[in-house]
């Protein structure tokens, strides 16, 4: 640590810092530095998405790396664009940090983007940002994608005798979370970075699946290709996403609990885990890398479990978060 | 008023009295509603700028309206793309406010970027969104513009011997920004919303400039189709911003200061009046709207006036804000 902070810097060597570490798109035909970017759109369209991570609400800063909230804003991001079934082409950022932040964080920020980009989506890349200063830590990121000609694949197309598969961990993200919250706070309930670095060590899959998550980027397209009817980002947990659907669809979802897993639960209610649920004709065979969870039947926007109603819950941005929580 | 706070509203009933008063965007081919939207990019590219606005650093609440953020959110972005010679078509607008913000709030930041796409950019529209909870309220808006086939217009391409000129205010936002930071202050320096309304009220124009800025969005099209070599948005001062197009176009630029009006000062050093700064070969009639400031001379990225040097002074997001001061 060199105790450079971003205000102890100037704005060209903070850009200067950073640019290096960003990656290329494929896509851009004029990157950072002017008013604007401009990027390819192959088929006359772009897909569009655009999603905050907020330190307090969404992050804290005891728990996850300066690589871990780069990784993460841009693995909830490219999976919304491969719900649509298009492929990612382009992020731009938007970084808000208070005056004193270490450069390492704005930096490790860049090499969490740069490296979930490669990891996820390669050839996708930060065409594009700003950055202000702020009492909160924001990161604010919009994704583009590319449909490569094919039609996007909605919520609303699921028919009854679809086949109800997913793609990606579900219920790990939220598991790695209520971890978090029970083993690595202090006695009065704070987050805590020595018992998260234990507990980090402890369960590597659920916590990195709450703080730096893999979702399965590329099989967004590869399932518009198969012929998913609709699909959507389990960003809120499968009940709650899974009702979206079925009511975006005016269908049932009807989830058999032997392919729920060992957990559930956290498998229904555990957000985060930005897996892909998508519908197939009951003929289809399933790409690689999804897995059949139950059946579509006819119904008014209900999710059943073995036939039975199940409470979807419910979430909101502005239950349970109280600044004073820190 | 109605006492109705984001924390209890469910997020669907704030969704449903947000997304009637956002404006349609020509371009939509998918709006908000599934993961991602889809846009038309009508010559198989599309033009992408994001900024942030933030409590405290950008904006003071007892100064601004609810009506006024949206509309400077939305202005700024769109004279980003406009600074390229598009034309602008849509915009995603990510919003972070605590959860005791008044719903009425988030509706005045909502009608205040509708009412601008109308005035400033007819057929521009909010195609998407994300809604958080965040202790700082914040904007984030990424706008997207479509070049019509034209090549966009960089800040690198200004020749020695083009006309420099502008279209739109110089000066004006950085005088209202004075007039509220001299008079629409407590004693002890924290901003006033009486003594604000009563400083709006003498001198409706800068505070406008600076609180709603009405940049010449249409103007950037029109100077591309006009033959602009180079042109951007200026957002940090008439010397700051000649000097970046200066630098990027290894020339030098020399205003006269008969053109620079009765306030040279704040002509030259005001931000954030994001009035449009332009290059032309020196044959071209000025498209109506542009006046011409001076001219582009060889040399390596100085800034004259009437031939002498001039010191661009310097701007940085991380000076001059402390979280401490309100």
């Amino acid at each position: 640590m060199t105790n450079e902070t971003l205000a102890s810097l100037s704005e060209a060597d903070v850009l200067s810092r950073i640019f290096p570490r960003l990656p290329a798109a494929s896509a851009q035909l004029l990157g950072p530095g002017d008013d604007a970017a401009v990027v390819a759109a192959g088929d006359g369209r772009f897909v569009v998405t655009t999603d905050m991570m907020i330190h307090g609400p969404d992050f804290r800063l005891a728990w996850s790396t300066p690589h871990d909230l780069g990784w993460k804003a841009a693995a909830t991001n490219l999976s919304d664009v491969a719900a649509m079934g298009a492929v990612p082409t382009a992020l731009v950022v938007a970084i808000a940090a208070p005056p004193h932040t270490p450069i390492e964080t704005i930096e490790g920020i860049a090499d969490g983007l740069r490296d979930c980009c490669a990891a996820l989506a390669p050839g996708c890349g930060v065409v594009g940002g700003d950055l202000s200063a702020s009492d909160t830590l924001t990161l604010a990121v919009t994704a583009f994608g590319d449909l490569q000609g094919r039609a996007p694949v909605l919520r609303s197309g699921a028919q009854p005798g679809d086949i109800i598969a997913a793609a990606g961990t579900l219920g790990d993200a939220g598991r790695g979370l209520a971890l978090l919250f029970s083993e690595a706070v202090t006695e009065d309930g704070a987050p805590d970075a020595t018992s998260a670095a234990r507990v980090r060590a402890a369960a590597p899959e659920l916590i990195a699946a709450q703080l730096a998550p893999s979702p399965p980027i590329s099989l967004g397209a590869v399932a518009a290709t198969a012929g998913a009817t609709a699909m959507l980002d389990v960003s809120d947990g499968l009940a709650i996403d899974a009702g979206r659907l079925a009511r975006a669809s005016s269908v049932s979802v009807d989830f058999d609990s032997a392919e729920l897993g060992a957990h559930p639960q956290a498998v229904l209610h555990g957000g985060e885990d930005h897996a892909l649920l998508a519908t197939f004709p009951a003929a289809t065979a399933l790409p690689e890398g999804f897995r059949r969870l139950g059946t579509v039947r006819e119904g008014d926007g209900v999710v059943l479990v073995d036939g039975h109603p199940h409470d979807q819950g419910g979430w909101d941005p502005y239950r349970g978060w109280d600044g004073a929580a820190g």
